[in-house]
Parts: structure tokens; sequence; C-alpha cells
């Protein structure tokens, strides 16, 4: 039982005297199209860390369900319903406080796994806040804000390989190949299949408008092509994107296996 | 389903255009002796709320897990591993952002229902933020700080009946009779029954001391008595809950019946 | 003289060297109906610390006359003229700076007594702030939010003995029996006695609505029945109170008897 | 009945309806040497509101009691035991906050007076808050940061004709001269007139250097000298500022007569 | 002269007047390696604004000098001299502040140019905030958070053809080939020619650790290959960036061309 | 090369290791009339700075380029296009971060020197900050937030001789004489000479009102007379205020002499 939640403090405390690593997810409730839930970046890095706690020793702490804000080009922007957001400032004062507490509570290992392409930054800012009041003691944190950074030029091109645009850059990989094969094989459940479609924003410039006009929005919230998907290619980058946590947990926080 | 984070965003969209009430639970990560897990304040609203959206119509927001730090006489302290909490500047800027946000998806209704005594007036403070600075627009907020204001004096004898010290009120049930029983009832394979023990601290004075002497902390997390839990008292309370709840929507939001 | 505020600087040091406890009332400036002065909250509170400075040495520093925003079913709610409040975030810094000032003053025993219950949990929030920043060095602090937790369930049934409704919970007890009692006691000069009349909100339901209907408003400012006070009530709580007070502080802080 | 917080809602109602001015003195809480009280900066300007409210319809709010930290070249620093002292923000979030309510409550006229050198820009800094946000509505609201500005350099020669230093510059007339000649004519009762004695710090730089040396630090906490204090020039004085303080409320704020 | 610093007020107000776009860079002070300026990241978009004022009408807002704080894998990290940042939630303040000043002035397009990884999403929470509060009034914003993201994958080869590791990816290309590069061309007065080395940070995990440890720090502050710098390709890669930025204020602001 | 912004981080760190002074102007961006540019209180103090590192071993930091919020009687408020201001609070924490990272990075004598009188006690307020959290380790701070108030009464009175009004007062002498005469002899190039005139709002009160009448406000943005100003006067002046600066920096920091 690796969830925080379902624990009792004493477990949890045993947890953190054996070293395990408390796990945290921070993700977002944003939209994602049609076809997707709203809960996207929040299920993903969860699922993934149930899996990667039959691996390694890991206390899971509750996920953080809410994210900075949307941006038009990367998550759809404020204007979609659902999307459900905290602005910059909130957010650091949360990762500052839950990641001193889980130092606090005697977590000498501590993992935060983001999946939220806005909360970069915010979540080093959070973590270099508890650092400089105290609060982290002697606990070790590992800060993974862009798992794909973990990947080289080549290693992802079956996600791509059949696409008709190609590889349109992480930030627009909203809703589109990415995360729906990663639905399809984490949590097929919940995406409804016959819903999929391709949609782009009309222009996709470097910069962002405040206001954003129509032009940087995409219609549908899918930021590119979705229909691309399969259940394959998420089993793939499951394996993948565990065996980098795996060895990243291992090799900076000196990961126990799992029990 | 009811989930906002398991829906699409057209779904949420249609939800908040039929007048669903956004109902948002705000909980806990905090200790709740040897034979309840630390979810205990998130999990049992979340599972009342999904009871509740069989009788009317809700769209469930995530949970939000972290409440505002432990108190001693309350909660047990901060003392605890496991716990993991918001400084109270925090949680009032998540509640307002969260509730803000509800309202800018075009919720019209929205329901916050607490579980956790050391958030009261937080809550109410992060409304109140969001409708000063005009995120609520039109919706209408029900702000359910206590639950058990909605009780007479008899109403709940019964969860008391066999005690030996009788109802040692509000703030001292905490992992006690009240919440071991609805755990039994609603999540009992949560709950270690074999674990089941009563405690209290030595005091229980009607002021607190910082720092807390050891006299103010329950050793188990405990503050009365557990072991007059039962399935039966939990399932009662459910459903006098759930009644309460449901009149609450209908009356003081308007709120539309399960579809 | 036990007033910080009349004390010089030596005065003061003496007084904390000697072991007095630096006592601290935290009230608020809101509507008490038409018959009592919109400073109860502050007035009440500082009354009794005078009379409790003739039992032990204590030194008094500045009442604080502004407190948390008032609520409906408890203050009335900010719809009054001349209820002047602050916003949670604004109570909580001045709460730790202050018990932090006091701190480095030199007074190792501090007690804070609180009479408006809208800033419940957050003075303890401004403690516990302080004490995570280090101001609190080695000084001790007792805080007591609500007063009433000191009594029994029949210890203060004097106060309601001929009261139509009988007791209508503490949160609704504004401007009614019992503060008109204490006022009647404490400063009588201050009560419109012509004035004096019961009333209460259409509408007592155990949740808020934000923005509040006019069903959740008392029209007069008074929440239940204030035509049952008289000084004797108030004399006599006024001594139960104090002993309580006395008694937590020497045993909570081994507060020296007044010199 | 002048202040507020002896008014109830509705003669508060009353008083701003007909266009009462709501005066705000704001000071500290802050040594005055050995022969004054830390509470010199907030008595003194309420005593004047008092005395000012016998010509102009005022109502006035609960002095603030807390000002900004204590610097040592202008009020001795934080080294006092006593001095009792808010952050620079805290105090802007108080003034925002205050001055919003006044506003609120239906105040057309706001003055705020201030006697406390360190609150200089804090109190400007509040009040622009509260007016960005839109908490001021139509109201009007005089900021007197620094009262004697109000007097030509010739205009107070009385009061340090028989100095031997001549006039040191405000913000080393502190517990000197100035502040001891006012509280002998406002609270006389309040001053040890036998232990008035002149001081000052060993040097005067033009800056400041944190941490201060003991260089920087009067060991008195008199800045200045103070033994040609006296009640007549106290008087004086008194009428001096009344006199342009009651100008000023009427060419600024057309404030009404007293009723 | 398009520096808002040394334009008058009527020059300002002229300017804002006929549509010209106020332009601010955003930088940092951080180190940039033994033979590079720690002002790097604001010297070189200020350079470039200077350039591009000649092709459009600009107001050249004060560079902001002081960027969020470095981290190792991206900027060396906040262990070296010289590296002067700002927490996140100043510069998100301050990006709210500036940005609201400038729409107040009457600027009706404003640019913001960033040249700091470590202040993406910090930028736009800032020019977000502002917009929630209604400081924008009428102003369009347009955000360059990351001006490498205007380029193609094949676009920049040039600079990378002849380095020994090719492209590292740009958080590592710091102080390296592009920035020695550019700074060669903008300020080459500032480059210490025989002091250009290569360097890179014993590991460069897709991970950070907090603390770092020393295998995640380059000695140097070089993260990458320097050596390979050029002025021809910082000439080169100039032209490229104002011809994009160009393309881009015309485009998305509508912006006119220089007077 | 004294300014870190051209240092490499060795440099800096050398400079920090010879015991050489981190000095830093604080300055803003704010109207000064028809004649002189808006970064006037910005170039000022630093140009004094670049002749005051002749003399002393300086490292200058980049000069923070805006300040707070500009008053209708100092600087003639936030009316004027080309203002461009921080609250108050957003430049406390400017403040707090910048000199903490000065003595992070090694600087153990840190001058701030300031030139707008608007932020007078809140560069107070931010160096108190750092050092209550802990920041400044060992570094000794010195502050000018009053430049003038170096001089005695008739030190400077060769200013004024000849002006019509005489000495107006500090607040009021904005774009007047002394800052015009000053800008002839830093950089005469950025007046526009032609452009010099009087002027004066209607109304010199000692209180504000907000929000300001255009009484209060000086339709050009000069507060007093400049036509007085000369370069001869501006050369005297520098020199007299480099003497004292010296001085202080020898006195209250051993200032090692210039390299």
């Amino acid at each position: 039982m690796p969830l925080i939640a379902e624990m009792t403090w004493p477990e949890a405390e045993a947890a953190a005297r054996r070293g395990a690593v408390a796990l945290w997810s921070v993700g977002a409730t944003e939209q994602h199209g049609p076809h997707l839930p709203t809960g996207v970046d929040t299920l993903i890095p969860h699922e993934l860390s149930l899996r990667l706690a039959k691996r390694l020793d890991l206390a899971i702490a509750p996920p953080q369900p809410f994210g900075h804000r949307s941006r038009p080009l990367s998550g759809g922007g404020q204007g979609f319903p659902g999307t459900t957001s905290l602005r910059a400032e909130t957010l650091v004062a949360v990762v500052a406080d839950v990641v001193g507490e889980l130092a606090r509570s005697g977590f000498g290992r501590i993992a935060i796994v983001n999946w939220h392409g806005e909360n970069v930054n915010l979540l080093w800012a959070g973590v270099d806040r508890a650092r400089e009041a105290g609060l982290l003691g002697e606990a070790r944190v590992m800060l993974v804000e862009r798992v794909f950074n973990a990947f080289g030029p080549d290693e992802l091109d079956f996600l791509f390989a059949d696409a008709a645009e190609g590889f349109p850059g992480w930030p627009a990989e909203h809703a589109a190949i990415m995360e729906t094969s990663l639905m399809l094989a984490l949590r097929p459940e919940l995406v409804r299949r016959e819903l999929i479609a391709d949609d782009r924003s009309e222009q996709r410039p470097f910069y962002e408008l405040i206001p954003a006009p129509p032009e940087h929005v995409a219609p549908s919230g899918v930021l590119a092509e979705a229909s691309k998907a399969s259940p394959e290619k998420g089993e793939r980058l499951t394996g993948l994107i565990l065996d980098r946590l795996e060895a990243a947990l291992r090799e900076g926080l000196d990961a126990p296996p799992a029990p």
C-alpha cells in the first residue's frame, strides 16, 4: 500500500525510517480536448508512480490536482470550462509547504514528478523556498519538471513516425499523440475514442499575446494530432518513462527497491 | 460520471450549463491514529459526495488533499509523521483560486464541504477573497465548514450512547467513534480493526500552548474513544449527513436532481 | 500600571524580567446591535484582563482592535456600518509580528485572549508562523481562542434559564444574552438599555451562502435574545471567566501572582 | 461620543450619513525613554483627535497601536523591551483593510493622522492599495503622514529657544522636547518627571548601518534634549497643531463642524 | 532616442500616442563563466532592442537587471559570486507592476523580451496578474519568453556545426557557443577572449537535486562548449533574431516602423 | 571596471574577497518635467557612484530602475506617462532579495544609495527582512535613504541663493534647481535646456488627498523653480555629495581606497 493517504501514521513513519522515497506528483486540472478528461496531467503521473512503486520503495503523497494557469499555446489557456488552476504564487506556496512537511515527517528522500508544463520553474521555486527556510533539514529532493528531457532526439521517434506533421514540440503535444497514447495504456476507460480528432491552433507563434487572440486557441483544445495515438505507443512509452524514472531515483536518491 | 477530473471539457461545460452544482471537498492529510489512514479527512467527504451525486446533479471537483496545519487538541498536532499540511495563507490562496476558477468555468452553483476543523474560517476567507476580487461573477457559493452544526443536541446521541465518557466535543472526536464509524461504513478496507483502541491526551484544556507540552498530545493520535465505533453507526450517520447535505443544497442552491 | 502602553521601556523590561505574563487581547470592531457599541469584542477581553491583573502579574499589551471579517451567522456580516475588519492574511501577519515582538522584548510568558469567533484558527496560524520563523525563542505562548470551551455543559445554564429559545449556540450568541450581560457588568455606561431587543436572522442554517441572502442577516444585528440579559448574569459570568483564566495562566504558564 | 468603538452601528451609520470625518490615528508602541510611556505615538494623536472632535464632526476609529519597526536614529531601534512593531508589509495590509472598511461603512470623508516617522510612505502605500482595489468607492482620504510639515521654519522656534543644541531635526526629536511637552499637556499623569533627562546617540550620521553599532543607539532611548520640555510648550503646540489640522480638514475634506 | 529613461514625460506620452511599442527586456545578473560578464542575460536583449529600434518604433523601458534564481543545470546555480537573483514571487510582482504601469502610461502595445530561462512562466504569471487586476486596460502584451522557439530545427545548425558535442539543448547553452558569439558581436569589449574555454557539469541529468551535488555544477560556470564561438556566428544569429522579432512585433502588435 | 554587470564571476569574487563595497543605487523611473528624462532618480546616483569608484574600491551592482509609486507633492504622482513604479511590497521584496544575494556573493560591505523620496522606509524594511531571514550573514549594510540629511542648514545655501522662493523643502525640489543642476553637471546631453521652466502645484499642503485634486499636481511635473539651475551649481553639489559619501563609506564600512 504505497499511498500515504491510505497509510496510518505509524506506517508512514516506518516508510520514512526504512528510506522509502516520498514521491509527489504535481499535475493540473486542465482541458485535454473532447476525448480526454481534465485530470490527465494528474492521472498520468499518478498511474506511473503506482507502477514505479512495484520497482522501488515509494510512499506516494496525495497527487496535487491543481497546477499553474494554462497557457493558450501549451494547454489551451484559461478560457475552457473545467480548467481549474492556481496562480503562480499559490502553487509556489503549496509546493514549499508540502515538501517541507514531507521532510518534517522524516522522509529523507523526496521526489517530485511534474506533468504540467506551466508548472516549470514554480516547482523549483517552491522547493527552494522550503530549503531557504530551513524546512528540508537533511532531506534530499529530486525534481523532475520535464520528464521528456530524459530522452534523446531519436528515442521517441516511434511516437511521431506516422504523424503528418511530425513532432510538433512538447508544448504543442497537448491532448495529442503522446498524452492520448498514455491514457489509452494507463486509463483506457477514460478515453472517448470516438471523439479523438486532430486539431491545432490556427497559429503557433513563438510568442504569446495577452489577451490571446482566437488564432492562438485551438477550438477543440487539442493542440496537435491525436488521431495517431495508440495503446501500443502508450505501453511502449510507459515502459521507457518508468525505466528512466527508476534509474533516476536509484542514481540520484539511492532509492531502495520495492519491499 | 460526476468527477470533473474524469469529464472532458465539453462535459464540464454541459454540466455547468444545466445547473449542476460544482462540489468541492476540502480535507487534510493528517494522522488519524494507528487504525485509520492519514487521508480520512479527504476520503470521508469525497465518499459522501459520491453518494450525494446519486441524489443531486453534481460536478465533483478534485478533492483538496492538503488542509491547514494540525492542532494538538483537535488533530494531534504537527508532530506526527504523515501529517502533511498547508500554512493558513496558502490554504486561503488555494481556496480563492479554485472557487474563482469554478465560477469562471461557468458553474453558477458551487458548494464547498469541509472535513477538517483547522480549516474553519480559512475557507470562508478564501471565498471572500475571490468574491472581493470579482472572480465569482454571478455564482452562488455554499460553504459547509462544520457539517455537524446541521444536527441538534439529541440527534446524534446514538453515536455516544455506549461511550464511557459520552460526547467529548467535536474537536476531540478525532480518529474516534464518529470518524472510525464512518470509515467502517464508507471505506472499511482501510480500517485496521485490530488496532482500534481508545486514547486521549493527558490534558484537554480549553487553551493551547505553543510549543505544545506532551500532556496535550495523545500518544497514539486517537483523541477519544474509538472502540465504540461500528459500521452500523457509520451507516446511520452517513444517511443523516446525506439527508442534511441534500436538503441544504436544494434549499440554498436550488440544486437540481441527479440526471 | 499593567498596561504596556503606559509603561516606560525600563518598566516593561522589569516586568519581563520578573516573569510577568504579556497578555494580549484580540478583538474586533464589529456591529453588536442597536444597544451595544462596535467595540464589544475588544472591550470585554480588555476589561477582563484589567480585572485579572489584580490577581496575576500581567503586562497588558495594547488590545488588537481589528479582527477578521464578520460572518453573517455569527456577527452579522460585512454589511453593517461601523464593522471594520481585516482580511485573514492581514490578521495572521499582525499576530505573528506582535507575538514575535513580545518575545523579543523578553517576555517568556505570553497569553493571547480572543473574543471574536471569526479569529479562530487565524490566531493559531499567526503564532505558528512566529514559531516557525524562530521569533518566539524560549517564550511559551498560551492561546485562548474560545473562552467558552472552558465551561462544561451545565455551568452556564444560569445564562439561558429564562431564555425562550434556550442556548442558541455560541456563534448566534452575538449581541445577545451573554455579551449584553457582560457589558452591563463591565461597561454599563456603554449599553443603550432602552434599545435592547431580541432579534435573529430569519434562517440559521448550518451552512453559509456567499453572497449572503437577506434571510441569513438579522436586521438589527442582534442574533438571539438580548432582552434576558442582566447585570447580575454579567457579574456572575465575569467571575467564572476570571476564575478559569486565572487557573489557566497559573497552570499553563506558571503565572506569578500580582505584585 | 465621537469614538466608533463606543458607537452602535446605527450611530456609526448616522455619522457617516451626515458627513462626519472618519479619523484614524496611526501610531506605534515604541520606547520613549525612561520618562515617557511606550504608547506615546498612539496616545498623542488620539488625544489630539479627541480635542479636534470638539471643533469638527468626527467619528474616531480605534487608533492603530502598532506601527512599523523602529529605527535606531529616529526611535531607538528594535532593541528595546516594550517596542512592539509590525513589519512593513503587515502595516500596509492593515492600512488598506481599515481604510477600505471605513469607506465601505459609508464614510465619504476619511482622515489618517500619523505620529510615527517609520510609518511614512507605508500609510500612503496602504491607501493606494485600497484605491487600486476599488475599495474606496467615492470616499476622499486625507493623509497626514508628517504633522510638522504644517509648520514654517520659524513657527515652532519657541520649542527649541532654550535648547542647548537647538532643533535637532524631527527624527531625533524622539522622546525629547516636543513629545515630552505634548505629553505634559495631554497626559501629564503618564510622564515620570523625575526621570526626564537629556541623551542622544554618540553619533548621528546621515546614514544607517545594519546591524546598528552601539554608537547609533542612545542608551536611554532619548534622542535629544528632553529637559527643556514644559507643559506650557505642550499646550501652545497642541493649540497650533489643532488649528492646522482643523484648517486642513475643512479645506481638504469640507469637514462639517462638531454637532 | 528610444529609451524611456532618457525621454521626458511628454516624449513618453507622444510615443505612446503614436503607437510605439513599449519594449521591456527582462534578464538576470548571473554568472556566465570566466570570459563573460554577469550582465549577459540583460545586455543581450538590450543590445538587440537597440538594434530593433532602428526598424520599428520602440519605447524601450529600463531593462530588468534581476531575474529568477539560477538553477545548476541551466545557469550554474546560486553558488557563484556575482549572481544576484530574485525569488519567484518577487519577479512575478515586479512584472505585474511594470507592465501595469506601461499600460497606465498609455502604451497600447507592450512587448516583453526575456533572456533568462529561469524566468519562464513567471513572466507569464506576472502579466496575467496585471490582466486579472484590470491594470492592462486595452493594452495588448506580447510575451517572448523563449526567443529560440522562433527557430526551426535546422535554422541554427551553423551555430553548432563545428561543435564536438553538437547542440546540447538550450538550457545547457549557457555561457557557451550561442551567448559567447552574441556577446562577441554585440559587446565584444566585454568578452575576455583569452579565458574562453569549454566546460560542462560532470553530469547532465534530466532531473535536479536540491541541494545540488557537485556533479551537477560546472566548476567554471560554462555549461557547454564556448570555444567554438565567433563574432561571425554572433552577427548571423543577431540578424536572424532581429528578423524574427521584427516580424513578430509587426504581426502580433501591428508595430509601426521606426520614425 | 567597477560594474558587477561587466565583471565575470571570478572578478566579482575577487572584489568581494578584497573587501570592495558592493554599492547599489536605488532610483525610480518617474516624470521629471519637460526638460529632464524620466530616469533622473536612477541616473544621478549611478553617475555619482561611478565617480565615487575613483576614490573607493566599489563593486557597483546594477542600479534598481524602478522605485515606489510617485506621490503628487514630491514626484507629481502616478498620473504622468513614463512614470513606471512598483508597489511598496514589491520594492521591499526586491530589496530583501538583492541585498541578500550580495551578501551571499561574499560582499561583507554593502551600501545602498537611494535617490527617490518615496522609497524611504521601504529600503530599510527590505534590508531588515533580509537580516531577519538570516540572509545577511556577517555582512554590514549601509543605507543612505536621504543623501541630503548629510548637509547642515547652511551648506547648500548656494543652491537657492538666487531662487525667488528660496528653498522649498526637499520633497518639492523635484525636477527643480537641485536635480536640474546635477543633471547639467553629470549628464548634460540629457537636459532639454530650452524647456527648463519654473512651475509648482497650485497648492502645497502638508497633507495629501487621495484621489489627488488638480490643485496638488503641477501641470508640467516641475514642482519648484528649475530656471535657477546651472552646471556650476551641479558641479559644486556633486563634489559635496561625493565628499560626504566617501567619508561615510570610510567611516561606516571601512571602505578601502580605489585599487
